[in-house]
């Protein structure tokens, strides 16, 4: 929390405890959110390993019209704007497919924003088929 | 869920079954991600009003900082890739400041990825001081 912040004039001692306490519950859903995106890179890697196992193809554009319109759908009933929802998942799955290539060693076909087996945003362990290191070095497109 | 989808050859009922299986999962935690990002927009909002009531400033680098280390050593526990955790929390961020002008309306100083009162990402009720229309058309980077 940032209660070390300086109290700018005139905020009063009120203000900067509301600040903080809006802070700590914008805090508890980041770390709720990371861990959830944790698990869905998890999912997502299972997919890469079974499309890989059994030769399916890596894009789907069914599915992935189907998420698109099932989110922005579940956005308008939570008050959140569909359009931010699209572009969400579309984050979400450019990081996926980003690093596929990196992380699929070869194997073709794999590559949609369903699972590639890129552990986009997951450490190395969770690659295709890899045993998992005890102690990775993270790779992601920012690191 | 994608039932209907064309079984590739080869691939088996078993397998299908499995990528279903794992879909579901992709489903639900999307839907938890869409309905906390809704969350931790109106929490961002309160904190855009609060600081447009105070004259608190709209950019605060100490609490920003805090934020990225506090989600990437979160992300190192969850065996997300923290880089990709640091892109994450600033692609939110970007979206929330993106709009801040649009919503903000003239009121200086607020502008930080905290939370212009902008309704990044949320449905125009949210706006600052905006009472909440009931069937209002959604604003965002992508609609």
């Amino acid at each position: 929390m940032a209660e070390h912040e300086e109290l700018p004039a005139g905020a009063g001692r009120d203000a900067i405890d509301e600040l903080n306490g809006i802070r700590q519950s914008i805090d508890n859903i980041d770390a709720a959110l990371i861990h959830m995106l944790a698990e869905r890179f998890k999912f997502t890697q299972q997919v890469g390993r079974l499309k890989a196992r059994h030769g399916l193809p890596a894009a789907d554009p069914a599915r992935e019209l189907q998420q698109i319109q099932r989110l922005r759908a579940l956005a308008e009933e939570a008050r959140l704007d569909p359009g931010f929802a699209e572009k969400f998942l579309n984050f979400i799955v450019a990081e996926v497919i980003h690093h596929h290539v990196a992380i699929a060693g070869g194997q073709p076909g794999v590559g949609d924003g369903q699972a590639p087996g890129a552990a986009i945003g997951v450490m190395p362990d969770s690659a295709i088929g890899a045993p998992a290191p005890a102690t990775a070095e993270p790779a992601g497109p920012a690191s």
